[in-house]
């Protein structure tokens, strides 16, 4: 998957990039399967809610075969490469669930953030690549980011260490609404298998999900092998510590594992 | 405004129907910058959140001169009377709220179920129309329904205190969910000045507004005569007792309230 100079343009100018139908039914069903085995387990890399739901699964490419694969899967790897210029490394792996009915919010807040007060990750050189596991759409918490957001830079957060279970550094209300009569809000919303990139500085939050459907989206936070981080203060699960350049698979690294289809 | 055959059926079998751009931006702009000016008075018809921000302001129509005039419109009072086949009556009058940031949840329930307990309203020949005063999208707190679930009569309901300000009559999760994996799920969204129609016995909710914008609703909840209620329970500004037919003014009685444009 190769970008054209128009969606590197408008990468660059709206900090996102929204991309549907990347991944397959079958992949897509393969992933969410897995995931819901995933949520279900006793390991201290799942975060649950205060009802105990589980809200992130970190570092699943170190323990599941399918979330391997997607972790060094050429659809994701690549475009990021095209956009950082050069080879990459896995900083973060989430797995978030936004489970139907208990799915909590996430404030406003920029990853690199996060990423630069508590790893001191040198500069801003990465980014996100997210996969719908399930259709996202207006009803089950999609999330909202503000286009153009990251071309503030890194913005003063206070650390919140209340509103839900996971610590979060987190932007004023005024800056929220500066930011948002500038450049507006959109909510990407569309089936399974859709893909969205956006920028680590790019000012974002998600809404609970009141809806009776679980909303999962898978995240690799990929950074340049020249940006790693410096300070190893979280848990390596969270901010990760190796930073050997990911070799891509091949296409069919995830219709690999599929059902074989009886031949006719 | 007539509405066709083809959007009675939508209404029987779906149990809402979605007419974007009603009202013209200048309506929509007089009737919002009431509804601020609204939300600042100290009266007792304005329920607030525990933040203190407004949440609904009841019975407007009694205190507001383009509320008043809103309330006899013929383009939400006339789709009514065809639909409930005769004469209606103001059973109840709502500006919500859902506040930038601070608008809380409205939790899964039937307005019926209410009407019905609380107000010993005999039959569900009663429904809400409702009009967007400011843009509704995916991001600042939608409305959410699930079509068809009028089908499934009153349902089974707890009154819950707790969870906001404002007590309400809410459905189980596993009743939303049955519903919703046979319905699916809608979340209408569009410009100020859009219009939503839905049967009094819809499954509906909406989420918390988080981002900055607010997102104002103002709903008119008819009644046909011969079934107004029956127990006078609840405040007068809340279920009430005025069951006169209403009487439609003429179209342009909002508009005649803007400011005169220089003849030329």
């Amino acid at each position: 998957m190769i970008l054209s100079p128009e969606q590197l343009q408008q990468f660059d100018e709206k900090g996102l990039l929204f991309l549907p139908n990347i991944f397959t039914l079958e992949e897509t069903a393969l992933l969410r399967n897995e995931a819901e085995h995933i949520f279900d387990l006793d390991r201290k890399e799942i975060w649950r809610e205060t009802s105990g739901e589980a809200r992130t699964a970190f570092a699943a490419h170190t323990y599941s075969e399918p979330f391997r694969r997607l972790g060094t899967h050429p659809r994701l790897v690549e475009p990021v490469m095209q956009i950082l210029d050069g080879q990459v490394y896995m900083h973060q792996y989430k797995i978030n669930a936004k489970a139907a009915f208990d799915g909590e919010i996430w404030q406003w807040h920029q990853d690199y953030g996060t990423w630069a007060r508590d790893d001191l990750m040198p500069a801003p050189r990465a980014m996100n690549i997210a996969v719908f596991l399930d259709d996202v759409t207006a009803a089950n918490g999609p999330l909202i980011l503000i286009p153009c957001s990251h071309r503030a830079g890194k913005l003063p957060a206070g650390h919140d260490l209340e509103t839900t279970s996971y610590p979060l550094w987190t932007l004023e209300r005024a800056t929220v609404t500066r930011l948002a009569e500038a450049g507006g809000l959109v909510a990407p919303t569309g089936p399974a298998g859709s893909v969205l990139m956006f920028h680590c500085n790019l000012v974002h939050a998600s809404p609970p999900n009141i809806s009776p459907f679980a909303r999962t989206i898978v995240y690799l936070s990929l950074c340049h092998v020249d940006n790693h981080i410096r300070q190893f203060k979280r848990p390596e699960w969270i901010a990760h510590r190796d930073f050997t350049p990911i070799t891509c698979l091949p296409d069919d690294c995830l219709a690999e594992l599929l059902p074989k289809q009886a031949a006719e």
